[in-house]
């Protein structure tokens, strides 16, 4: 509640009508279910596939059709590609890992190219991956140099006895194992860049130097989201869940959020669900936000779509954190739960029926 | 699964007799419960406190007489550190630092002085932090130059807006906090370097390079383990969990542990229990260790015994992993719990009921 308090003053303080807008927009329920909960005589989803591009205040009224468009076009490509993997019999890992290496490489999103800058005007990239068969995972934090970060999260899993590589060890780790390699200058994108400088701009022109409201940037509204994820049930009844971000704009001190984070960013387990979060990741971490929803099926034996509801709707608010989930459960079932203005996200069952969505609506 | 096979199979074409060791001592359970849980007419303790130094192969024919008592003593002065914090009306949190900051300054423990040394001849500590009555968290990963990482891991939970820092970032912020900051030197221990000449002995003239065994350490039988960690209920209710490490004798890749992971390495909520964590802890992630006790507790109505039971005896096994905790619960109900030879150990009740332990029994 003490970062609570220290970050609201700093926005009143400051004036900053980015908490009035998030605070016209705390929708009751803003869950998107795309398979209904099947009822007792349960029909199982042979396989199925959810992804999201990150929630946030996203608003139709700073969106020009143009750049709808864009998302639109860029996540049903994603969605396809793991789609695509399922129906032919493919892993849901491999469907999870492709998926998300579709929008890691797509400049809009803050995972990959595209990827937010830190203080210091790098990119620094987190990633995780978890095989609900063998509840296997692996993560990366702060690489600089690897061009897919959830790609070397799978190596993690699967070539090391290791979860969690950090940094330049993980860079090194990437390049003992073959993978692809780039320069660091490959993540800048100007846009990226210029939201950097707006901040940077905002803490000379105004601000003590303390960091406090190094999450504000005056055009996206909240610096703090931004995160892509792919959940999916395979045909073998495998689930899996992948999550990639860049991070926060302006982050310092070697911070790492939710996305590398088992249990916090991403979970996946076959007797439950698979879940991908996007949001303010500390508050993510304090409230195990994935795995809390495999826990609440696991013991309280409640559907999916009620424990998302549960853990985005009242617990994470209740600690103070905003945000969103993706989440598939062994049956199929498909949610997408967020507590934000929107959300970035889209959904495909079996029988290849398509749905994306931006807003709350 | 695979990770499993891959380290079995490295370690039985080395013929190491670790295995057979381990394997030796899976007792079905090592509960140390010092306060029996109070029945329905729940009589609560004023307050409690825990510590553990580490789990792992710990066998009395291994120990010299002189060495446990040096061992005995620093656990007594550690424990003794926060009981008087805690028996004066001082909080949780004062009294989990305060103590961990007796092991990290002792060099029997790898924690602070006396961590062990990474692959490439460096101490890099992790620690993580957490405050039952707000849920608020803090954590630092692959420090070197910080001689407290609790205290700094304290300091990102109620100085910041983050939870976990890591690395040169978590180190600047340490400066810039006015922590004390040591030469890296400072954490050099003879033993500790013995141990990994040991291993890159080893290395040297047995093995491929591929790090698989690197966990092994001859001497102590399992490289991986070793850990300090405090759960704390102060006198008005609350409930605090610290832990500190400095991970894996030889490790590689920025690899991090659970220690610095809030729900894997530490938990603490006043609604349920405060939980430290050593262990192998890439299985303590996998399986959210810290966090799942709570969650038995809360969404099944387990006591701590037998959540922790569950955890430690049935689910971490099931995955492959061993280890321990230490635990108290909001009616001061103390719980020691492993599945290995051995823990480092100690607990006091609100009389002062001191308990030291060591082995198994």
């Amino acid at each position: 509640m003490i970062k609570r308090t220290f970050i609201r003053t700093a926005v009143l303080a400051l004036g900053i009508f980015c908490c009035t807008v998030s605070c016209k927009h705390t929708p009751e329920t803003s869950t998107d279910t795309t398979t209904s909960a099947a009822p007792s005589g349960q029909q199982k989803e042979p396989f199925a596939i959810v992804i999201h591009g990150g929630a946030g205040t996203i608003l139709r009224k700073n969106m020009t059709p143009e750049r709808e468009a864009e998302y639109r076009k860029v996540l049903e490509k994603a969605i396809r590609t793991g789609y695509d993997i399922l129906k032919n019999g493919g892993s849901g890992l491999d469907a999870v890992q492709k998926t998300v290496n579709v929008m890691e490489n797509s400049p809009l999103f803050n995972a990959g190219k595209g990827a937010v800058f830190t203080h210091d005007g790098k990119n620094e990239l987190d990633a995780s991956i978890m095989d609900g068969k063998t509840l296997n995972a692996g993560a990366v934090a702060g690489v600089t140099t690897v061009k897919n970060p959830i790609t070397l999260a799978r190596t993690v899993m699967e070539k090391s006895e290791h979860v969690i590589l950090a940094r330049k060890g993980a860079e090194d780790f990437a390049e003992e194992q073959g993978l692809e390699i780039v320069d660091p200058s490959y993540f800048y994108t100007e846009s990226r860049m210029k939201a950097l400088e707006r901040i940077r701009e905002r803490e000379k022109s105004e601000l003590d130097h303390d960091g406090k409201t190094a999450f504000y940037d005056p055009i996206i509204k909240d610096a703090k989201f931004g995160t892509v994820g792919c959940v999916a049930l395979d045909k073998n009844g495998n689930l899996a869940a992948a999550t990639s971000t860049g991070g926060m704009t302006n982050k310092r001190w070697g911070r790492i959020g939710d996305s590398p984070i088992i249990g916090a960013g991403t979970y996946a387990n076959n007797q439950t669900c698979a879940v991908s979060s996007t949001g303010w990741g500390e508050f993510f971490i304090r409230g195990m936000v994935a795995y809390d929803i495999s826990a609440l099926m696991e013991y309280k034996g409640m559907s999916l779509k009620d424990a998302a509801k549960e853990v985005i709707q009242k617990k994470l608010p209740g600690l103070g954190g905003n945000g969103g989930i993706i989440a598939v459960d062994h049956l199929g079932n498909m949610v997408m739960e967020f507590n934000t203005a929107g959300m970035y996200r889209a959904s495909m069952n079996a029988k290849g029926e398509l749905h994306v969505g931006i807003y709350e609506n």
